[in-house]
């Protein structure tokens, strides 16, 4: 997977965002990660499955088997072939039966790039929302070949025309803020993560302010791991200008109940 | 109408922008409002005639009518049906003899929405700009059915195409506050009224630097009632870091000078 | 050429940026520059062909003139036609030839506006790739007949397109200052230099804070003489919190090296 493979770009990306590489990303170690994460405070981790043709592909199987290994630590989200409208079908099915929390989609990196509202995604969103299956959709960052594929107004479409479909805006929309910012005031539907793009990016004062304001119950922390180390990205969000009661929502509550993840914690 | 049939959403918003909704919206009365316009210093109202498919009708014949029952207090803008070119043009004649001050266009708020430079309205935008006549275009906000209604180069086509009609931008073209500020800049028959979408919102203190600075002249204080109360918002307001000649400006001056209302303010 | 011939509308930009037209404008003297580049501590400044329609023209053998007659204070970018492919490419061989260290496109002000990403500019941009010319695209401001021209995809487009060639983003793709930061963010070739749009602009803050972060090898002074004053745009550069050994590339080292100049400073 290119997170892996491009270990050059992702340092680099890492660096831009004023943090240092984890040492488990460094080795690659599961061990190393879950330690990571237990010094960080984060108790359950969000693993995603990928159908990528730019940034390779992670396996439903695969996202599966951490989950398996680590059931107290790891919830999983499934991804699908948006080509076969039958297959990608199926795939959801199997996604539920499984025990997967949502479905991932990432309609700029598929192997056919398409846009977010692309017709052949509607049957998809449609039986999510039938289904009352959260979908995160990536929806900022470097999501497809260029910059068109992150244009806000195919999330506020999908939005739109879904209301009843929970929608996370994985990469927060970015680098779209004011845009994203309005999409999630209109649409109750929509959350927002910016995850990595929130980290000493433009914009970023915008996204606090919402988090701590109308977006607090659907705003949701991200680290973006492997981009952002787990615990030191953290250590620096608990630190942002957001109130307790919001930061606990941001950091625990609102993932909790959209992903139906059991808090032990507070 | 929307406004007042929603209440639950039209609260939910009032809260957004981080106030409480005024007595007379709960209770509907004229009365209260003219006590909270004189408390908030409001001398003159600007009420807003709409043909609206989403967000209901408000006539120009209501419009007139509240404003010949309060003269001192209220001028009127007029509402036309652009779907009918010689119907239209009636309307701007009408308004123009019953003393209306501008025209208000919400294109993609009617029944068949449209885009601000829709070639259905450029009959309209001639006669104003012929007659003298302000338009109001509602070019920000939920203004559509999706984020590709207030795509500003669509108003960015109209003031250049039409470079002496005076174009108040409602709602501040907000979420594109860069790209509305370019606009303005660069076009000096651009007026612009963030209203409800500067309390709180992504972007306000870029808004805020404009109104102080370059677009002192052209900057027009609105509350959006009944979406923030007239009293406290106006009490927000005035608190703005914004110098107190650009702020009487703001308040009185520029929207008196545009309307062609006499103020015995000051 | 419109710089100079309409110097109320060059004025009043002047003023919005909140400085007052330098002596050397009012009174066209290049003594006078000279000596504002002295005192502003502008070793090298870079004089710009152009090939506009709305803007006007100045031709290469111009701008030759300029740097002949001052070779130690100024150094030349080339215009080029995009409208016959076979003349473009002779004024590419020929600014290379004559020493010209870039090529300046303005596709929106051309005579016949194109986008950034026009067809017709791809051998152009292709020859330069191959030449290792670096290449000026006006992609901010008022670079053509409306905010369309601007937007901020078709830059996207060609530094993914064309990844060997360095791409100076002239007036920094204001105002899509997010989307731009993101372009620079994704593409190492490309170089921002927002000039004239920094100065008390909607997002500076953004755009300050890059130029201090991930972009301080790629972010470039420039002050849009005649739009702002060579010495007090300098000055009030200057103060901008940026650390020292930033400033310092932004300043000098950056743009000595992208269009090989030597430093004889610091």
């Amino acid at each position: 997977m290119a997170l892996y493979t491009e270990s050059e770009r992702r340092d680099r990306i890492t660096r831009i965002h004023g943090f240092e590489p984890a040492p488990s990303v460094r080795e690659k170690s599961m061990a190393l990660l879950l330690q990571e994460m237990d010094s960080a405070g984060v108790t359950v981790g969000v693993v995603i499955g990928r159908h990528s043709g730019r940034y390779g592909t992670i396996s439903n199987e695969d996202v599966a088997g951490i989950v398996k290994a680590h059931p107290n630590r790891f919830v999983g989200a499934a991804s699908i072939d948006p080509t076969n409208r039958k297959t990608a079908s199926e795939q959801i099915l199997n996604a539920i039966k499984t025990g997967f929390r949502a479905i991932n989609i990432e309609p700029g990196s598929y192997p056919l790039p398409m846009m977010v509202d692309d017709r052949r995604l509607y049957p998809v969103y449609a039986q999510c929302e039938d289904a009352g299956l959260p979908v995160i959709i990536m929806a900022g960052g470097s999501a497809g070949p260029d910059l068109g594929y992150t244009e806000p107004v195919h999330l506020d479409r999908v939005a739109a025309d879904f209301p009843e479909l929970k929608i996370v805006a994985s990469h927060g929309g970015w680098p779209w803020v004011h845009q994203i910012l309005h999409i999630a005031f209109r649409r109750p539907n929509i959350y927002l993560s910016p995850d990595q793009y929130l980290a000493n990016m433009a914009g970023m004062d915008d996204y606090v302010r919402a988090a701590d304001g109308f977006l607090a119950d659907r705003f949701l922390y991200a680290s973006s791991y492997p981009f952002t180390p787990a615990h030191d990205y953290a250590a620096w969000f608990k630190k942002l200008p957001i109130k307790p009661e919001s930061m606990e929502k941001i950091l625990f509550r609102n993932t909790a109940k959209l992903l139906r993840i059991e808090l032990e914690k507070a």
